[in-house]
C-alpha cells in the first residue's frame, strides 16, 4: 500500500490546526513535518513549537523530517511531542548509527534521508537500523525545483539491498516534485510513502488532489 | 509612551491568525516575532514561513527579533514580508555596522540586541545607527527563566549615552520576565517597548493582561 | 583530443597578463584557475579579483577550480567574469546536485572534483549533471607532492560508468604531478584534460613544455 | 596471529604508569590510546600530556586512536612521543590521503578508522596507503554500547579488497564490545588486532582476562 | 588570605594520585585542573576521565578551569565528579550569564576567565554572578610564556568594580608565570588565588616551593 | 608626518609589478596589501602568492592587512615574504595578545584592526603590544561604501589612551573612503597612516592623486 503524506510546509500557517483537520479528512495517511534550521539547508522553517501545537490535533502519524545540523539535540523534543517517525539526514551525521538508535531509544521509528547528489552507499551500513529511507527527489530547502529523475534508480537499489539482506520491512519515502505524473515512476521503483506539498495543499479540493495521486499509483501498482 | 509587544512565541501555533487578531484587539501595540535557529540559541522556533502567514493579518507593526547566526541571510525575507523593525544580536555579528545598514537599505528600522552577560560597550559604536536597542532581561532561547535585575543598569547607561551624543530618538526594548511587577523597574530606567510573552498570551483575558502591565508603568511614569 | 590546461598558480603574479598571453601563444588549450580559500585547503591563493583581471586578456577558455568552502557564494562572480567551466569539490558540498545546477543556471559548464582519498562513489549520483570530472592526482593545496598512482583507477571507473549510463560526453581532467611521464598513464586511463603547473610555467620555453606533454600522450593515444 | 590491545581508557588514571606495567605483564600485545576532543566525539579524554607520561614506561607498541577533528595538528606530538601507529577517522579528514602520508612522514605506521555507520567505500581509495584499518564495532565516544554485528561484514569486505588488490599486509583492528564471545566473530571475519577496554582493565585478574580473549580466538582460528 | 593552587598540568601523569597526595601535603590550598580541548586553545590536555580519577583522592577543593568551547556540555560531568569551582572563559560563551548560572544550578561555585588580550568590560555584566574571576597572566594553551605585566591593571580594575557595586566576596585568581617574583605584584593588585604550575611541580621540594611563594606574598601583604 | 598607503586591491592585477613601481614613483609611502579569505569577510582576494610576487619589486614597506580567520596560520608566510607590518583583526582572534606577539617573534611590526562597529575597548588591553592600530572607516570586504564618520571618535580615544599610558609611539591607520575630503578629518583626530584605494589607483595621474591627499592633510596639520 502506498501512503500519502502531505507536507505542512505548504499549508496555511495562520490556521495550522484547521489545515491538519482538513487534510486528514481529505485522506492523508501521514502528516509530513519539515524542520529546517537555516544551516543544514538555506531555509529556516520551524521547530518543536509547531510540532507541539499540531500533535494534539493530528490523528494520523506525524512523520518528522529533520533537515538540521546536530539532529540529536532535537530528537527528545520531537519524540516527546508524539512523532511517529523521525528522519535525519545522512549528510548531517558523523555518528549516523548512533543517532538512529537514539531515535529508537525514544520509542520512535527511525528514518534516514539522502540528498539527490548522495549515493546509496552513504546509508548501506544502516539499512538494518532504520524503518524508513527518505530518498529526496529535489534538493531540500531550496525553492522552485522539479523532480530529479536520476534519484529513481536509488529507490530500486535500496529495494535490491533490502532483499539481498533479508530485511523484513522498510519504508521508502520520496519528497519533492511528487504529482500524479511522477508518483507512478517512484512507486514503480519501490517507493511506498509519497510526500506531497503544493500538489495537495496548493489545491482547493485537497481530497481530490490526494485521490488523483493515489489513483495514479494504483494504476501503476496494478 | 510605553509600547506593549506580545511575543507570539507564547501564542497557540495551531491558530496563529486568530491569536494575532485577538491580541491586537486586546491592545497590543506591536507584535513581537521571535526567530531562533537552534545555533545562536539552543532552541529552534520558526522562520520566514510563519512571518509570511501572519504579516497579512497583523495590523500592528511587526517587531522581528532574530536570534540566529548570519542574520544578514534572512533580512531580505523578513523585510519583504513587512517587518517594521528587525533586530539582530551584537554577539552574532562580526560586521555589526554593516548588518544594521543592510536592514535600513531594505527600508526597515534597525535594532540591535544584547544578551544579559553582554556589556553596553559591545554596541556603543552603533548607537547612532539603530532605531532600537533590545536589552535582553533573560537569556534568549532557554526556558523557565526569571527577570535578571543586573540588566536594568544597562538601560540607564544606554539612555545616558543617547543624551551625551544627542541622539534624537531611540527605542529601548526589554524582553524576558516582564510582568506588572518588573515593568515599572525597566520603564523607570528608560525602556519604552516591553515584550511580554506568557504574561499576555498565557492569560485568558489578554486585554486585562495588557492593561495591567500598562497601568503598572503608567504609575511609574507618573 | 587531449587538452592542456596550464595552471596560473605557477605563473609570475607580477605580470599575469603577459603570462597568459605567452602561455596561450605557447599552445595552451585552456587556462586553469586555482582558487583556494585557506579553509577547504590549507592555502589561500586568490579569488574573483584575479579572474576579473585575466578574463579580458585570455582568449582560451577559463577553467575555474574552486578549492573553497561554500562555493555557491562565488559562482555568480566567476560566471560573470567569463568562466568556461566552474568545478567544485564533492567534499565541500552537502547539496552537491544543487550547486552543480546553480553553475549551469549561470550559463557555465559544471565540473565536480574529488580528492585523492575520495572514491568515485562520492560523485556517482551526479555524473549525468556535470560536463567535467576533475580527478585530483595530488592533494590540492599542499606543496611539493608527487603524482599519486592509485588515482588512475578512478579515471577508468568514471569512463566505465559513463559508458554504462550512456552519457554522451564528459571531460575527465587530472591535476597534480602531470608531466610527459605521467600524462600517458592518465590519458590511457581516459583523461582528456591535463592541468600542468610548474611543468609548463616552470620552464623557460613553455611552447616546448606543452609540446612535450602533448607528444607524450599522442604516442599513448596512438 | 591476533594481537590484544587493552585500551587505557578503562585503566585507573591516578596510577597510569603502574597500570601499563601490569597490563603489559599480563600479556598485552599493544597499548591502545584513545584520544577524544569533545568535538569529533561527545567526550573529551586526553591528549599528548598523557601520551608523554606513558610512553617512557610502555614497552609494547603504542597504538594511538585519534577521535578528534583536524588530527593533522596532533600527529607531530604523538609521533614524537613514540607512537607505533596513529589512526585517524575517515569522517574527520577532507584530505584523508594527505593526513595518512603525514603520519608516515613522521616515521609512524598509519591507520584509518570508520564509524559503525560508515561504509567501506569511504576508505577504499586509501587501502594501499595504510598499515591498519580500524573498524569501529561501537560508536566511539558514547558510553554503554554493545557490539554492533552489522560491522562484521565490513571486516570481510576489507580483506576481500586487500586480496583483490594484492596488498601484502594490512592489520584490521576492531574496537568496542570485544569480549571472548565477540572476539571469535571478528577474527573469523579477518580482524587481527582486538581492542579491549573494560573486558581487560575492568577485571581484577588482567592476565586471565587477556588469556580468555586469546583462547577464544585461538579456537576460532583453529 | 592568599591561596596557592598548583596546576596538575605540571604533575607526572603516570602517577597522578601520588602527585596529588604529595602536593596537598606540601601545603597546596586548592588543586587546579586545566581542561583543554584543542579547539578553544591549541592544546588538548584531558577531560572528565582525569577528574574522576583524582577527585576521590584530593582532599583540597578542586578548581576546574575549562579552556574549551561549549563548556556547558561538560559542567554536569565536572560537577558530579566533585568540582569546588568551575571556571569558563568569557571568550567561549555567547550566553555567558546562562552558563555561569548553569554551574551554580549544579551546586558548584562559578568562575569566569579572561585572556590577556581581553578587557575587563567583557565580564563587567557578570561580576555579580560569579564567585571567582580568573585573570590569565599568560595566554592559555600555548607553551613557554612569561608573565604578562599589562594584565595586572585588570586585577585592580575588578577589585574597584567589586567595591563600587558592593559585591561582598569575590576571588581573583591568576594563572601563568606565577613565581615568588610575580606573586607579590598580583597580590598587591588584589589577586587572592595563585595558580602555580612548574613553579611547584617542577621543583623537587614542593613544600619549599609553596612556602617560597607564600612568603613572597606575605611580605607584600604586610 | 602622515603616510599614504595605496591599496593594491585597486591596482590592475594583470600587471601588478608595474603598478607597484608606478605608485611608488608617484609618492606612495607604504604599499597596503589586503588579504581576504571569504570567511572573515564575504570577499576572497588573495594570499601569499601575490605577496611573494610583489615583495621583490616593492621598495617601500609592505603593510599587510589580514582580513582572515585564524590569521596565525599565515603570519610565517607573510613575514618570510618581507612584510613590514602585519595587522590582524581583533574580531578574528580569541587569543589576540598571543597572535600579536607571534607577529613580533617573526621580526615584523604588529598591528591590530577594528571594524566600524567594534569599540576601542576591544583592543585596550593590547595597546602596549602593537605598533599600529587600524581603525576601519568602512566595513572591510563589502563593496561600494562611504566613509563612516562615527569611527573618527575612536581615533581620538586611542590617542588619548596612548598618552594616558605613556606609550611612546603608535601608528593609527585608517582604511576606507579616504579622499582629500575625509583625510583631514581623520588626521585631525590623530591618524597618521592613510590607506587609499580607488582614490589613488583609480586615477590616471597617481602622483597627483597622492599629492592631493597629502596637501589636504598638510593644511589640517598646519
Amino acid at each position: 500500500m502506498v501512503l500519502i503524506a502531505p507536507s505542512i510546509l505548504s499549508a496555511s500557517f495562520d490556521k495550522l490546526g484547521a489545515e491538519i483537520v482538513e487534510v486528514e479528512a481529505a485522506g492523508a495517511d501521514w502528516i509530513h513535518v519539515d524542520v529546517m534550521d537555516g544551516h543544514f539547508v538555506p531555509n529556516l522553517t520551524f521547530g518543536p513549537i509547531v510540532m507541539d501545537a499540531i500533535a494534539p490535533i493530528a490523528k494520523k502519524p506525524l512523520d518528522v523530517h529533520l533537515m538540521i545540523e546536530n539532529p540529536e539535540n532535537y530528537i527528545p523534543a520531537f519524540a516527546k511531542a508524539g512523532a511517529h517517525v523521525i528522519t535525519v539526514h545522512a549528510e548531517a551525521c558523523v555518528h549516523l548509527h548512533r543517532v538512529l538508535h537514539l531515535i529508537k531509544e525514544h520509542g520512535v521509528k527511525a528514518g534516514v534521508a539522502i540528498n539527490p547528489g548522495t549515493p546509496v552507499s552513504a546509508i548501506e551500513q544502516v539499512l538494518e537500523d532504520v524503518d524508513l529511507v527518505l530518498v529526496m527527489t529535489v534538493n531540500p530547502g531550496f525553492g522552485g525545483q522539479a523532480f530529479i529523475p536520476t534519484t529513481v534508480r536509488k529507490i530500486a537499489e535500496i529495494r535490491r539491498l533490502q532483499q539481498e539482506r533479508g530485511i523484513a520491512s522498510l519504508h521508502i519515502e520520496v519528497d519533492g516534485g511528487i504529482t500524479s505524473e511522477t508518483a507512478p515512476i517512484v512507486v514503480e521503483a519501490g517507493a511506498d510513502v509519497l510526500v506531497a506539498g503544493s500538489a495537495v495543499f496548493g489545491r482547493s479540493d485537497r481530497a481530490e488532489a490526494i485521490r488523483e495521486i493515489r489513483s495514479s499509483v494504483a494504476i501503476s501498482q496494478g
